[in-house]
């Protein structure tokens, strides 16, 4: 198949060129950058809904429900899921992959998991070429699930419109999330499980946390805190309604744009360092700095003196 | 002062040297270089111990109470505990601090916390520099304690020569943990707060995923599960134990300097890659990313052509 005749099949929505050209993505393939290319002009229509919290929080839940509701109002999903790989399991755990299940049965909505094999670095580009995929496609609505604490998860929530952080009642997830970077990338808060006990605390404790923020701006966005009980189906409606309002307060203030652009520059710094990396490390570097290495080991160099050589030996040839 | 003046203090265990040195490292000084140059000599004796984990397991108290035990046994620690900031903070948080505090008072104890402020991959490198430093100080021992769920500070607990792992017995921890790479980093493993309910499920539930792992060599190290209560000071004389057994098997077997010339390897390819990226972003390269912006956004180009587009100008200019 021409990489036209599959981006055409894409734009139909048909499963398996979508499934085919994330996979195209997923492997470096050399055609993965002609199609997004043959692509772009589709791109741009689908909301991009980043759904991270601390393992445990319930987020594929949330997810499967919340696109179950989306998908009772007729709109198309894309979910992107992932899951970080462990050499254990090879992939996303059965639990999640049952819930998700139900979901995926839809013809309404496509969901992909994306594991972190190799670097974290190179997985946050995929996961965002197999989004512009699935806008590509016409999907309405396209939903980053991540386990949102490290760096490159964090990378993967930012690229959505609206990011929402999940987490549980459980004392201190509220202080554990200042911590670990999610309170500066939440549009909204949703504390999740809220039927265990300490919900109401958990909820005032961020709220008072957020009231610390100065306001800057006559238009800034206070992210509110929302709670659901995912597995019981409660709180959904709400969470989505919310989803609406952040979208229209983005849109009103001209915000969205702004987003989409900061996106896109981080995304094309990300391949620009990705395509430096991959020039540089030719077998000529490697084994010097593997000759190097013993030197660094007899305490003869630091690491940073050779990495400094390696970066001038490459610039004076 | 100069540089061989910071040197031969800090060789002394000058606690300020120290934390000049340190801070020099961590503002990207010039000086840092030539500093860690004229240390080089005397690095390689401390013992690094990484200790890691999810948010709320307990570490910070661990790594107090194993403290407290290595200077009754009169050895001297340097630790490094990094903790993600947020802007409503500032730093780390209050608990920690106090709790760090009681160690902090004595000499023989050198407590330095960093900051993720801008770029993580950054700071992992700053964590292993401040080792160094600590190292060549004579410490005996240097615990990094990191937030353990992300890829950068996962770097840093693989920065350690014995790394650990620590749980809590709540319910599916051992799974979670499986999902987000901390299973692969562990040398052995604590289930933490063990006086809770389902201390000895967790410990079960790790042991059966770690039988699942396949033996490749006679002398491959099966990481031990262990429990504490590091509140109540419980296990933390087993939690020594375990690092010296695994110190000796790592000693025996040549492992430990293979570990080590690891991760100098990892470390000097992250230099270069942050000298290529300095290198790289010119007022030029720049300009031209913020013009091709709005031809993305346009979605007349895609991010992949103008990435390409900018490695290959660079290439033949």
């Amino acid at each position: 198949m021409t990489t036209s005749d599959l981006a055409s099949r894409i734009s139909n929505r048909d499963r398996r060129a979508v499934a085919r050209a994330i996979s195209l993505v997923e492997n470096d393939s050399p055609e993965a950058g002609e199609l997004l290319r043959a692509l772009a002009p589709r791109m741009g229509h689908a909301y991009r809904v980043g759904i991270t919290g601390p393992p445990g929080a319930g987020k594929s839940t949330l997810t499967s429900e919340l696109t179950k509701l989306l998908r009772s109002q007729g709109k198309t999903v894309g979910i992107i899921a992932v899951d970080p790989t462990s050499p254990f399991t090879g992939g996303a755990l059965l639990g999640d992959r049952i819930r998700m299940q139900e979901v995926s049965m839809d013809k309404g909505v496509y969901v992909r998991s994306m594991a972190t094999r190799g670097s974290l670095g190179g997985l946050s580009a995929k996961a965002k070429d197999a989004a512009d995929i699935l806008d590509a496609a016409g999907f309405d609505f396209v939903i980053f699930e991540t386990v949102g604490v490290g760096q490159s998860e964090l990378d993967i929530a930012k690229a959505a419109d609206t990011t929402i952080v999940v987490l549980v009642p459980e004392s201190g997830d509220a202080v554990q999330a200042m911590k670990s970077g999610l309170m500066e990338i939440a549009d909204f808060f949703v504390v999740n499980k809220s039927d265990r006990e300490g919900a109401e605390q958990a909820v005032r404790a961020l709220k008072t946390i957020l009231t610390m923020r100065i306001t800057h701006a006559a238009d800034e966005w206070i992210p509110p805190v929302l709670q659901t009980t995912a597995s019981k189906n409660i709180g959904i409606d709400k969470m989505l309604a919310e989803i609406e309002t952040h979208r229209d307060h983005l849109e009103s203030t001209g915000k969205l744009a702004l987003r989409r652009k900061a996106r896109e520059r981080e995304r094309v710094r990300e391949l620009v360092e990705a395509m430096l990396r991959f020039d540089f490390w030719t077998q000529e570097r490697s084994t010097l700095l593997e000759r190097e290495l013993d030197e660094i080991m007899a305490h003869k160099r630091t690491s940073f003196e050779v990495a400094r050589e390696l970066v001038t030996v490459s610039r004076n040839a």
